[in-house]
Formats: structure tokens, sequence, C-alpha cells
């Protein structure tokens, strides 16, 4: 049974989601946590996110409320005014301060939150707060999720085992309106909090803004770590002997969680790492991969199993990276080379074989620097476009 | 009879398209051309694109050669030596100089051109050559185009009538490989040739640098407009008084033809303009409109007909543009307004009716400036990714 020291969760169903299923979501640790978040960086931000970036200022959160079925987004003043209200009311019922919530909306976006509905619930969704019940809490915060996204490891520090844990949910901006990303991440390990935020950044960066769906983003994107300390008396900082090992485990959970996302991006059939290497910087690498992962031509060719690799070429010189020569790229999938310095190597039957698997590795050289990044994909099929071109309103 | 004066054409079908259909064509003036073009923005270059660019330098242009059937890109110096060779062919079989004609290639990416075919066929391509063969060499550069692209307009100035045409292809970067976005211009008239670039630069900028079929971009897009000025002795200057007459009929033509670029689509059903207005700058309101463009959410609920504006508010947010006020975004469809002050403003059947139609216009004001763009699109349904993850190699 997966725990975190300190840590309880809820899920229920509140009428949110029509279907009837769990749609309130609370996470509740009794003692003050460490928090850090990353938001989206679209400029159309939903009212949990403009209240969540003043909460998390204040550095003092126990608690996360999620709800789906509403992204209480493109709500103005009145969407701000709901948020205001569930914590409130979350604030009434536990005697403690409306600032140690932390809210988070997933859902259909323009429509005003039902907040009576919600509030109407909030004793239930605390009474049935559990160290157990992880997975309730997964499933109320699923939209059109295939599956839940649950990552737990443990590892043992000094004298203590220490666990972490991390929930997201996700699955493309897609049908019937756009879906988010999300992910919360908790621990019952202690760190400075300033190495914590860094440690938080990076596994983001390098997980969940290193997948493209559809090449569109949220209004509700979130990712938010809680550490509570809770599981014993370690403080992590920067000369922690451990300090590799606890990142690069947060660095696999997420990158677990991201991957499992472009899995279940509805229509999609196929997973796809590209990876860029020799770039001038790092920027430029994510750059390219970025632009191939987004190109509708690569993704509708990964969906045919079309090793054509004319598309990739030409969405590597229309990516915004100031240098590329293109007399030295080289392009390889699943470790087949199929272009050296811009020329065509082999048109072997080995290529077309390696693109109809379910998982496929593009790897680009561009021979011009030392800087490698990667994006994980999927591709753009017959359902993509069923799923999302129905008529919702 | 469409004509241009002392411009004679041909079009003729040599093999490099295995339909056997056209795929060899000739634009020819006696006189020398004013000329300028303006090139795809891809770093990864085709080798025409290359070698036009030096000859382009010249300003002593006769002649352009196209082929369809191969774009000759990713080719390398055997590319370049390939068009060069042919250049150098039509040169002897004229007593001309090699950088008298400009090449231009489209097609299939990555095959070495086959230079030998078009020489052997070049003595035909001229003997061919008339001032009325303008529909062949509008077929002999088309590729998976369902029909030719041709505007030709006449203008009294003066004493003389004067010609103007200008002759497409494209249709997305699409299925079998990708395509690629060509228009010749050409006129009798005479301009003063700081003033002819500027034209054709400003045309370009309003037409084919506002279409976005799938988001791609080609290794081979080019415009050229060649003036001969046999029709008259006007030469137009920045003071002739018809300027803003011959102007507006330039970038008319331009603007139908980048229309029917997009309206030819493969698997394209629908056509939209989207116009933003009220931003900070033209570049801004050009960015926010390029990036609903390019949205695969929105393409596909203009497929479904589905009023989606959550999708349109989240593309706006998400767009490069440093200053985006949410509360301030009003968008209208067909001139009903959908949400105002970033609110839902009606969920009236008369959105719905919009959507369904075969054109549809988007108008958004972000209300923040005083500076407008637009861009043109199609939608994307399932016979997009038909065409496009068909197996090809």
């Amino acid at each position: 049974m997966i725990k975190v020291k300190g840590f309880k969760f809820s899920g229920i169903s509140i009428g949110l989601k029509k279907s009837g299923k769990k749609d309130l979501g609370l996470i509740f640790s009794e003692k003050p946590c460490k928090a850090h978040a990353v938001f989206t960086k679209n400029k159309v931000l939903a009212a949990p996110i403009i209240v969540g970036k003043k909460i998390i200022k204040k550095n003092n959160i126990h608690s996360i409320i999620v709800n789906s079925g509403s992204a209480n987004a493109c709500t103005g003043k009145e969407g701000i005014l709901a948020t205001n209200k569930v914590l409130k009311e979350l604030s009434l019922n536990t005697n403690m301060d409306a600032y140690n919530f932390f809210p988070s909306s997933t859902g259909m976006i323009g429509q005003q939150l039902d907040y009576q509905l919600i509030n109407k619930n909030i004793p239930k969704l605390i009474k049935r707060l559990k160290g157990t019940s992880i997975k309730d809490f997964a499933n109320a915060i699923t939209t059109t999720d295939r599956f839940t996204k649950v990552s737990h490891k443990k590892l043992r520090i000094g004298r203590n085992n220490y666990n972490f844990l991390a929930v997201a949910k996700g699955a493309g901006m897609i049908h019937p309106n756009m879906a988010t990303m999300l992910c919360f991440f908790l621990t019952d390990l202690d760190f400075e909090i300033k190495l914590f935020r860094k440690i938080i950044n990076n596994a983001t960066d390098m997980s969940f803004n290193s997948i493209s769906v559809d090449g569109d983003m949220s209004t509700n994107d979130t990712v938010i770590g809680l550490s509570n300390g809770t599981g014993g008396d370690e403080i992590i900082t920067n000369k922690s002997k451990t300090l590799s090992t606890i990142s690069n485990t947060i660095n696999g959970m997420f990158l677990d969680l991201a991957s499992l996302i472009v899995k279940d991006a509805e229509g999609g059939t196929k997973f796809c790492k590209i990876n860029v290497h020799g770039a001038k910087s790092k920027k430029s690498a994510k750059l390219v991969a970025r632009k191939i992962s987004n190109s509708l031509l690569f993704k509708t060719a990964l969906f045919g199993s079309d090793p054509n690799w004319g598309r990739i070429i030409a969405a590597i010189g229309s990516s915004d990276v100031a240098y590329i020569n293109q007399n030295k790229i080289d392009i390889s999938i699943g470790g087949h080379l199929l272009v050296k310095g811009g020329l065509e190597y082999s048109k072997s039957k080995i290529a077309d074989k390696l693109m109809k698997k379910k998982e496929v590795e593009i790897n680009i050289n561009l021979n011009s620097g030392k800087h490698s990044s990667y994006m994980l994909t999927n591709d753009i099929g017959i359902n993509y476009v069923k799923f999302n071109s129905y008529y919702t309103t």
C-alpha cells in the first residue's frame, strides 16, 4: 500500500462530471509543507492559477484541492471569487487559514465553477481523508485520461525510509474541450527550500516541458511539489551526499509520468522519443526537437509508419535556430542511419520495420556543437481527428 | 486568351512524374527582365534555391525553368551540379548565358534530379514556347494540386494596356512527400527596380506569408517577379499616380492565389480567415493569427463545425506575444460575438450555423492597440491524416 508519511488523501464524486465519476480530490498534510509550483506559460490563465500564484508565495501550504469537470478558465472575476469561496469554506471546516490550501481545476473552459456544489461536499471530502486513499484522489483529478498516473519510490537515507509520490493527469488538450496537465508531487523528506525549487524546476523541464501531444498549451497546467519532512529529521541541502540519488529519483518519476501522459494521448497509437545531439546550445537542441514533435507532417508519417526523413529535415530547417548546416545533419531511426551529412544514406527495409514499432526513437545529430535535448511525442492519427472534431456545445 | 507581351510559355511531359503528366515548364522573355524573388526561410535549402539566390543577384533574367516530380532538395553537391547542368544546357540551346535562366523545382525530397532526362528534352521545351501556352506551363508545375492556379489582370496606364500574370502551385506540404509553394509573377509593365522589389515583398507578406495549411515550411518555396517592360514606355516609380492601383492589383492577385492554395489543401473541407485587431503591433497581430491558424485543436474544431472558442483563446494566450490582457479579448465568428472581455457572451445557435459554412471568418479583438493582421487557413480532417500517413517509400 502506497503511503507518504503525514499525508492523507480523498477523492469523491459530487456531480461536476456528468458521468458521475469522481471529480473532487483533496491532499492534506498535518504539518505545513515547503512548496514550489511551476505554472503554464499561457497568458490566458485560469482562476485557480491566478489565485494559486499568490498562495504559493505565502509558503505555508498544508493542502491541495482539485476539481475536475470544470477548468474555471475564462471566467473573469466571478471565477476568482468562486475559487476563493472554496478556499474560505475549507478554512471554516478546518480552523485553518484559506492560504493553507492550494487550488487546482481541470475540465471544460468558459463555464463558471459551481462552488456551492463543491462547498456543500467539503465536509464529506475532509471526512474521507485517509493515508491510503491515493487511488481515489488520482481518479478524482482525471478528465479524458484512460488510466490514472501514479509513481511511488522509497529511498533509505540515514536511519529512515523516505517516500516520494507523484500523481499526474493529462492526455493532451483534447475532446470535448481542452484538458490540462497537472502533477502533484509529495514527499515526507525535508529539503532546503531553494534546493527544493531547483529540483522541481529541473525535473519539470526534463519531463512535462519536454512532451508535445498536439502542440497546444492549456490555461491550467500546474506542477506542484510539497515536502512535509514527516519521514525523519534529515534536511537535504546542496551538500547532502544523497542529493544526486534523490534528484535522479525525482527526475525519473516525473519522466515516467510525462511518458504516461504521451502514451495516454487520445487517438495516439505510437510513442516517440526525439533526441537532438550536436547543437550549439541546449536551447537550440530543444527548439529543433520541439519543432519536429509539433510537425503535423511528421506526426502523420509516424502514424503511417513511414520513415519519411524529408519531413524531419524540413522541420529541422524551419526551427527557430540561428545556425543549421544542412550538410552536417545525420538522422537515424532506432539506431539505423537514414541520413548522413544531409544526404540519404540508406533506404533499407530495416527503417521500415523500425518505424512500425509502437515505440520509435529518432536520433538527430546536427554535428555543430556539444549540446543535446529531447522531446517525447505521439502520432496524430484518424482517431485524434475524430476525438477532437466532434461537435461539443 | 491570356497573354503578357514579350513572354512565351511551354509545358511538356518528360517522365519525371510517374503519372505521365506534364512535368517541365519554361517561361521566356526576349528582353531581359527586372527581377526580384522571395525564398523560403527554411534553413534546409533545395539546390535550385541555392543556385537561384546567386542568379537573382545578377539581375539579368530572361527565363524561368521549372520541373515538378523532384524537389532536388537534400541532394548536396550533386544536386547543385544537376541544376547547373540544366542551366548550361539551356544556355547552349539559346546562345545565352546560364545566369539568364532561373531554376525552380518541386516534388519529392531527397532524390537526385535526373538532369540528363531534362537536358534531352530542352530542345523540345524551347520549340514549344508560345505566348498563349500559359496553361501548359501552369500544369507542368503542379504536384498534388487538384487544379491550376492562374490570375491575370489588365490595367490601362497612359496610352497602353499592361498585363499582370501570376501562376502559382501548392497544396500544403502533403502526400506523398512535401510539396512546395511556387509563384511566378510576370508583367510587361516596367518598374524602377527598388520599387518592384518592395511591391513583390509586400504582396508576398500579405498573401503567401499569411497562409498556413499545416504549419510546415518547404525547402523550395519561391515567389519570383519578372518585369520586361515590353507593354509600353511607362516606368513606374514611387511618384507614379497609378502606383496604388498597381500595387492593389498585384496584392489582390497574390491574395487570390494564396486563397486558392489554402482551398486546394488536400483533405481540407473548409476555408477560414482569421483577423486579429487591436494588437500593440502588426507583428503581434500576425503572431496571434498564426498561432491560431497552426493550432491543431482549432483546425479539428473547424473540421467538426464546433464554435469552440476555448481553443481559440488558449491559442491566443500561448502565442509569442509579450502582452495579452485576457480580460479584454473579444472573439466573433462570422460577425457574431461569442466572447466579450474574455468571457462567454452568447451561446446562440447562430454561431453553430456560421461554423458549418464552407468559408468561416473569425474576428479577434485584443483591444490593446491599433494594429491588425490576418491569416488564411484550412481545417484538418480525416482525409488530411489519410493523405499524409500513407506509406510512401
